[in-house]
């Protein structure tokens, strides 16, 4: 293909067929752009890269209709090295995405997030925008993630209820508007994270956290009823 | 080397001496098949992959002489992108291999086995068939997983009760047939998780846990011990 | 460029400009080396890998001045494949990196350090010599790693007390000379290990500990004082 103008493409690029890309892209050596992926103007692509990926799957894995569409990758966007991302899937304009992410089909992601380092989006998911989600955190499919939301280095989330062992509509965490979730933060399935709630790094969030409201511990519980409980043990033996 | 009927190489692709490739194989762009390497009919190998990785190592780690035998990849396996696996490891049919995921030496994994998107999986460990290790599990060394073994996101073992800090024979977790562990959960060295047994998302599991019981918490305890202790506490305070 | 004595390149191999190369270096297929990188004697690089990022970012993210400088690789390490290293930082001698690890920029890994596979070191941090950082282990930006400390698989850590929502200098934990960090485990931020020190798998951290001490649960605490309450416990129930 003619390269669009103010490209820097470098060696042992791959690009194949049906690629649509911006003007002053940059795509760092040996990273692959396949079959259809959309990429817009200023976007930056590291080294070592898988983009718009086609979803291999074997007899036991969902697909997703959506995986047809090619990817997108809008304006602006800065992608490090190593990542995959797949098609079916919208990156919105200003995205960082940092080294080794990878970022499953049918998955938005708003304006201004940051995918940190390592980090692991599913299919069928919605970030908002502005959104923070921290190194090797984990985000399952199935997973709604409202605007400004902080997500803290090594969260895991999960979808499946009954791990596999029955028939059951996969549901993901539902987390709204500013909420933050500390480092290593277990969520369970279906969840609600209330806006502006806050959980506490290392806790394992078994029920609904209502909005504004601060969970810790194993498993969470409301900090001011922690608190007021340890108060009065405090009472009681002395 | 001639490629054998129905083969789909990709630009870029590295194939060292002495691999032998089945008929109907498909491998991605930027993929490097490493010496002696043996992958069967109709296998499926993403872009930006390292097969039959021969051990690099620095003076405080251990070998393994199997590391000495070739990788091989049985028929029907599909292996994402950016996939790393190493020799002395047998990847037994119909197994799938997600993208960013890294299998170590002297690994055997069972037929029809998913393993989940950047889990790890280290050497001398054995995975049974139809097991679905999740995203981000990690499956320490000298493990031994049995069939229909459900590992979720994110799961932790370790194998060194020492942490380095004696002699000690390295011994990862007994995982039995059928048994479920919920995501994030932590194992430690050398316990046994029984058949059926189901250990809660988040939990920290510090001893044994017998067939078909549910345990959950830190540390983890039997489930149906928990429920009765909190009625037993309601009752004393209303 | 001309290679100097005893160099092993591999296919598709870039080398940018200014890039220093001792004698009897390694280096694997389709690996990058980026822009003024220095690679000292007997250093072996696997296949994949981008060494010597030069930091993106967005508007959002810190820099640092040292990303001016060079990455520098000392004699005799070992690195693994699909492994990306920043520029700005410093790997010494006989240290090991294993395969998908990420070191970011103005980072000082001291001699002799095993840095495990899937491993991610952020920016601005400094390890010791003689350290094992396992598998899948997040060492979070400005942090402190003294002399032989033990960080088990999948620790986590965080610089971040208010989680993006205040200005607030980052600072992560401070972890003294032996001390040893079970698997899993949640580290706050700001927190001190003290030397010899052993925090237990799956813990959860959100106090100094003091030297020598051992701390397990979530919240963390002295391994001593539980024993001496389940006791007591026992002792008011039978």
């Amino acid at each position: 293909m003619s390269m669009p103008k103010g490209s820097n493409i470098g060696q042992f690029v791959v690009i194949e067929e049906g690629v649509k890309l911006g003007e002053n892209v940059t795509i760092g050596h040996h990273t692959v752009i396949l079959k259809d992926t959309v990429i817009g103007d200023n976007v930056t692509i590291g080294c070592n890269c898988v983009v718009g990926v086609r979803k291999s799957r074997n007899q036991n894995m969902r697909i997703s209709n959506s995986s047809l569409d090619p990817l997108v990758i809008q304006a602006n966007c800065k992608i490090g090295n190593h990542v995959s991302i797949y098609s079916g899937t919208t990156i919105a304009q200003d995205v960082f995405i940092a080294d080794h992410a990878s970022i499953r089909e049918n998955v938005e992601v708003g304006p201004g997030t940051i995918i940190g380092r390592g980090a692991i989006i599913e299919l069928n998911t919605k970030i908002g925008h502005d959104c923070t989600i921290q190194t090797l955190a984990y985000v399952t499919g199935d997973t709604t993630i409202e605007d400004h939301v902080f997500i803290g280095p090594c969260v895991s989330m999960s979808n499946d209820k009954y791990m596999g062992a029955r028939e059951y509509t996969l549901k993901g965490p539902y987390i709204q508007e500013g909420a933050k979730i500390g480092n290593n933060a277990t969520l369970l399935p279906g969840i609600t994270i209330g806006s502006s709630a806050v959980v506490g790094a290392g806790s394992v969030v078994t029920k609904d956290v209502a909005d504004f409201k601060t969970v810790v511990g194993s498993p969470a519980k409301d900090i001011r009823y922690l608190v007021s409980k340890e108060v009065s043990e405090h009472d009681t033996t002395t």
